[in-house]
This record gives structure tokens, C-alpha cells and sequence, in this order.
């Protein structure tokens, strides 16, 4: 059931049509164990500076997120973006960007972590998601993200990672640039051969793809008029996608079906509100009560 | 049963990243009653002109369409549309059109159609389309199309329309473009606030939405390799969901839902070949099939 991610911690300013919130928690990781803590316990591995607000420790804290291999770097500062939405919201604009922190040494895992059966590996250099991994000893369900960065100036490390993992989660700009393909299924397969037995392709609003050997499926996004603040949705479904496989303990393909509902539903309330506010507090009676929904809606039968 | 289409019969020239084809059949009406034959025999209501080739004719003619509407003015000529699609073909760039026959007077509802129960009013000038359906003595199920051209130059008389029909099946830019709303389930909603009872959302590769006064449900498209010209797949859907519709001889929320698998199935075989050269000799027993392994792959419990 051990659930480690590794990833970014950062202080996020948003503006969307709703509203703006400014210097408040964010980064891949965070999104991520907010959504997977509803299954499992998460492991965090990340690194942040000195100006990390005790206040966003205490909001880690709260949920039963192991700190452990949370760096904080005395003389450094956190990871700082800052983005704008408009329209249909379907894409982040980065207004400005301060790697700080993680333009430093990766984080280590804790020895205590060593034994995580399942890791996810956010978007970070391909060749540093690699060595996070090798820290691992004998991990069953190995997925990663990338981003366009890494697929421009890293391919052949991000391929080489690739091979490491048995699962990718991508969005599907991201999949189109890597493969070449302009159909998203054609990209998934073009994947699933260089290593991973399954590829999930998120479309944001138009939900996600998975691709296995066994062909395509589709998923709708959850159909909401709430749309706030996309920031952390494709990280929270991958949150809730990988807290349901870590706490099914299989990821065959009808398990992995099954984890696209939790994915979508995961990623569903991230949106309803800025930052981690709609989810922090989220009970596993609201997430079921959306599942059993969700699931009703996907009847056509 | 009787289910009456009238809408436009064209002759289309064609070049996608699978190829070019030039003079071939197309219309919205006749890739409607393609799909909607599947389950249902189709009238059509429509106008060509001296320059329609029998061999269309007989096309239209191997299928259970009754053509006592098809006009055939001798002094005019077809309805002509030059279109190409690039890139992810999500949308099509009209290079050439010509309305010719479709810019004269409407074509009559024979008397013989007049006792139509479903009725589908393909895209056309909004007035029009209320003087066709006038024609119809008692339908128990009309639902319209539209397009951007009235948005901007007939929006009282679309909204009139409107008001006249149980169901609306548009396209997401379309829904946007005349209810202001950026979020698809807020336009359906707007929609439902003129008149109508359903409104289906059309959004190419991303499937579709369905909004009633139950809520909304989406329908990821069929998930497919084999895009060669997305030249009707919007009026293939909409005759697959009116064709089952009309078989079912009811609209639920329920049998809407099962309405939309039969709409997803029919573009998707359109969406394989040019023209009509896929669906043209299509068995049930091949729609069968097909619905079913849809249903299989929409399975997430």
C-alpha cells in the first residue's frame, strides 16, 4: 500500500476568471498527494527553501502525507510560479516562473522509503527521475509524467525512463510532441513500445485516454459547471489514479478502468476552488458519493 | 417509425491528409439518413439540381430512403462544397462553396411525409426550417441543427425555432457562439431555457454532451485510428440518435443516453472512408457489433 511521489512543492499566484489568489500552496506533488491520500498513505519526496510557510507544513500535515523526505533547503527559496487562465481555461499561461530550489540538488529518499511498492515520479529531468528511482528497491508500479521541456532538450533520457517505468501519465500536447503522432491512440501505442504496459492520456476538459495492449479506452472529464482553477488537475488525477491502483494492489486493465473514475473524480474537485482549498479537508464520504455519481452518469445501457 | 429528414444533398470535393477526392455525394441530409436507416426507414426532404448524377440517385436509392422528396430542378445546379481538412482534422477549412439550388425556394414536404412522427431539421435558414416542420401535421419528436451563419444574421428567428422543438443537436462552437457561455453545460442550459427538452453538444473528436433537465451526461467518441475524412460525422451522429430515437418511438433521459452510443457508432464508420463510401453498404449486423464493443469499452465499474 506504500505510495511514494516525487515531485514539485511550490508557491503558486493564479488568476482565472474567478478570481486571483497569490503566493498560496501548489506544485505537481502536493496535487498529487492530496488526491492519492484518499486511498493510501503517500510518501512525499520533495525540496523546498527557506521561505516554505509553516502554515503550508501544517496543511501536509493534516492528512496522513509522511513528510519524511521533505528537504528544506535553510539557504535557499521555493519553487515559485506564477500563471493566468482565460476563456475555456483548457491552458495555463506562466506569467513568470522561479525554479529556485529545484534548480539545486535533487532531494533524497529516505532509507525509510526504500520499500515503497508504488512511486510516481512527477514531471521533473528524466535522468534525475531515474536516479529518485533507483533509491527505491523493489518497487511493483513505477508511472511518470514528463512535460514539453524534457521532450524538446532530453528525449533519448526521457525514453530511457520510459523503459524504467510500467506506466505513463501525459497530457496529450505532450504526446503528440514526444511521438510524432497526431492521433492520441497511434501516440499512446508509440509509447507503450519503447517499455510501459499502459499509457494514460489526459485531455483536460475532454477527460483522458488509456492505452494498453488491449486497445483504447475513453473516458469523459466529469461534466461541472465549477470550474474555478484548473491548476492541479492532470497532477490530481494522477493522484487519484495511482492511490486507487497503490490500494488495489493490481493495475490489470480493468483495475486501471476503475482508476480513471477516481483520476477524474479527484482532478473534479481540485477545480471547484484555488489551490489546495476544496480538497484539503476533502472526506472519502464526498469522493465516494461523487464516484457512485460519476459512475451513473457513464451508463449507456 | 416514420422518421423525415430535410436538410442539404451536395456534391462535395474533398482533400484530407488521407487524400482527395472531387465530385462526390455528400449533404447533411444524406449523411443523416445513412445512419439513422440503420434503424428506421428514412424520408428525405431536399432539392438538387439537373446536374445531381444518377448515380447518386441510386446510391440513395439502394438504401430503404424514400425519395418523394428528393426535387430535381432542371433549370439549376447542385449545392457544391469544396472543403480540407489538415493537422488533427478537428476542423474543416470550406474552400469553396456554392449554395446554387439551395439559395432558391425550399423544397415542399410532400403530402405523403405530412404524417411524419420524427422529424429532423438539418442545418438551414432558421425560418425555413419552421416552414418545413409546418408541413408536418402531428410529430411527436423534432429536433433541430444549426450553424454559424444564422447565430450571426437570424438569431430571434434560430431562438423561434427553438421554442418549436423537443431536442437541439449543435456543435460546441455553435452552443458557445449563441448562449455566450464558455462552459458547455451552462450553454446547454441556456438552451433547454428556450424551448427545448434536450441539447446534445457535439465536440468532433471529444465526443459529446447531452444536457436535460435531469443534468448532463458525456460520451467520449469512439475511440479510433482510422480518421480518413470527418465530412459528416456531426450529421451521421445525429442520424444514428434519431434513428434509434425514432425505433424506440421515445426520448428519455434513458433511451437519450443509449441514442448517443448509436450517434458515436454511426460517425465513426462515416469517418473511415470518403463520402459515403463506408456506410453506403454498412450491415446492421457490423453496427451491432460495433455498439456493442463500445459499450464494452464504456464500462468503468
Amino acid at each position: 500500500m506504500s505510495l511514494l511521489v516525487t515531485g514539485s512543492i511550490g508557491i503558486d499566484s493564479v488568476s482565472t476568471p474567478s478570481g486571483t489568489v497569490d503566493g498560496v500552496l501548489g506544485g505537481s506533488a502536493v496535487y498529487f498527494a492530496f488526491a492519492a491520500v484518499q486511498y493510501v498513505p503517500v510518501r512525499l519526496v520533495g525540496v523546498v527553501g527557506e521561505d516554505f510557510p509553516p502554515a503550508f507544513r501544517d496543511v501536509l500535515e493534516s492528512r496522513d502525507i509522511d513528510l519524511t523526505g521533505l528537504e528544506v533547503r535553510s539557504a535557499s527559496r521555493t519553487f515559485r510560479w506564477t500563471g493566468r487562465y482565460e476563456g475555456d481555461m483548457n491552458e495555463a499561461e506562466t506569467v513568470e516562473v522561479n525554479l529556485n530550489v529545484l534548480a539545486e540538488q535533487a532531494p533524497k529518499v529516505p532509507a525509510s522509503f526504500a520499500d515503497s511498492k508504488t512511486v510516481f515520479l512527477a514531471n521533473t529531468h528524466p535522468t534525475l527521475q531515474r536516479e529518485l528511482l533507483a533509491q527505491v528497491s523493489s518497487p511493483s508500479l513505477v508511472v511518470c509524467d514528463t512535460m514539453n521541456l524534457w521532450i524538446e532538450t532530453e528525449r533519448d533520457s526521457l525514453i530511457e525512463t520510459l523503459r524504467a517505468v510500467h506506466g505513463v501519465i501525459i497530457n496529450d500536447a505532450e504526446s503528440r510532441q514526444l511521438t510524432g503522432a497526431v492521433n492520441l491512440i497511434e501516440a499512446g501505442e508509440k509509447m507503450l513500445g519503447w517499455g510501459p504496459t499502459f499509457v494514460i492520456i489526459k485531455k483536460g476538459e475532454h477527460g483522458a485516454l488509456l492505452v494498453t495492449a488491449e486497445g483504447a479506452v475513453a473516458i469523459p472529464a466529469y461534466p461541472t459547471k465549477k470550474v474555478c482553477d484548473p491548476t492541479g488537475a492532470g497532477d490530481s488525477f494522477a493522484g487519484g489514479v495511482l492511490g486507487f491502483l497503490a490500494a488495489e494492489g493490481k493495475h490489470n486493465a480493468q483495475t486501471l478502468r476503475r482508476a480513471l473514475v477516481r483520476g477524474t473524480v479527484a482532478a473534479s474537485f481540485t477545480i471547484e476552488d484555488f489551490s489546495l482549498n476544496r480538497v484539503r479537508d476533502l472526506s472519502r464520504a464526498e469522493v465516494t458519493e461523487r464516484v457512485d455519481q460519476f459512475l451513473g452518469v457513464l451508463r449507456f445501457d
